[in-house]
């Protein structure tokens, strides 16, 4: 194995950790959400901070191996797409964090109906697993399915903001609750926008070819 | 001149082409809604994807560079701090076309008190502004006070969320065009954050120290 070989497997398994700490924080927002359950999502909280340090040690990590070895065009696609999904997973941890933040808010109040919510953050949750799944199992066509798993999230969230409307036009009392709801069901659909984002790379990486920006991933 | 300087020297101008872009979306988007004039509205989604490739070929740009040469550690870092510029100024693009997007949404409705929102707007626009001015002029001081301004945001933000809560509670009809100038708010506050992210990148990039994630900036 090339030297760079190894660095690179290193790299990779680093990412993953950051993926499943980021996972677990994805898992713990939703979970608060839907159990009203405030312990998870201050756990999210406590450790977004880990995440921003391990998002930096992959950077200079990344940076080094540049600096070190010679690398391939290979090689660099590959670092190239490591950096854009450490980038990815640090976002993902950060919404986490807000939908804690926004379900913190929420507990206190009288439950409110979450409509088609636990099913786009089942959907959220799946995307970004399986984004994780395919840059580990180098599936292209898993990396495919993710991309594409995109739209039945907008059809939720556009179901949920009517929803949502909705309800704040009968009920002036929910207004401030019903916009926390809002802006979950927007930071869910922005981490399966990250998924979507790491769905790409990994296309990009395993095919050379670019697909970001949603061009034809056929 | 070394070669690599060179190739440097004209990424970081297409950097800035870029950033130009991004610049006139912001200010057509901002215009659009305090003008409610749609002809800005629509130039800014039509170029959208404009700018969207342009990120891609600055990061095919970087990523030769990295394989064509032997960057230093210093070169490094500012190929690092330039993919990740790229990165936040593309991101800035959509978000200037979610707010032009929600401006045509707006405009056949009667006009809508705007309340600080021109305030915000011009607030973010000029931490745009100032953080690529940092960038060129390599200028610290410029960059810290642009991370520094994201509190301002916070707290124009803040403001403007009471008052549209408000708002929504005493009139109904209100709450579809509301929750628009809800997500305004929302996508200016982010463009401000991607300028407090460049801010945060020229400084790392001038000062060897990572101040990513709001570590002290002094």
């Amino acid at each position: 194995m090339r030297r760079i070989e190894h660095q690179l497997y290193e790299l990779q398994a680093r990412l993953l950790e950051m993926g499943a700490l980021v996972e677990t924080a994805i898992h713990d927002s939703i979970r608060a959400l839907l159990d009203r359950d405030e312990a998870p999502a201050r756990r999210v909280i406590e450790n977004e901070a880990r995440i921003d340090r391990m998002e930096i040690a992959i950077d200079d990590c990344a940076v080094s191996l540049f600096a070190l070895n010679q690398p391939t065009a290979c090689d660099m696609r590959r670092l190239a797409a490591t950096v854009k999904i450490n980038n990815d997973l640090e976002r993902m941890g950060d919404l986490a964090a807000h939908i804690a933040e926004r379900t913190l808010s929420l507990i206190p109040q009288a439950p409110l109906p979450l409509l088609d919510l636990p099913q786009l953050a089942r959907l959220a949750a799946d995307m970004v697993h399986e984004s994780l799944d395919a840059l580990v199992r180098h599936d292209a066509e898993l990396a495919q399915r993710v991309v594409l798993a995109d739209d039945e999230v907008d059809r939720l969230r556009d179901s949920l903001y009517s929803t949502l409307v909705c309800s704040m036009q009968e009920n002036a009392a929910a207004v401030p609750w019903d916009i926390h709801l809002l802006f979950i069901v927007r930071h869910l659909e922005r981490i399966a926008d990250h998924a979507t984002n790491i769905g790409e790379d990994v296309l990009y990486y395993l095919r050379g070819i670019d697909v970001r920006h949603h061009a034809s991933v056929a």
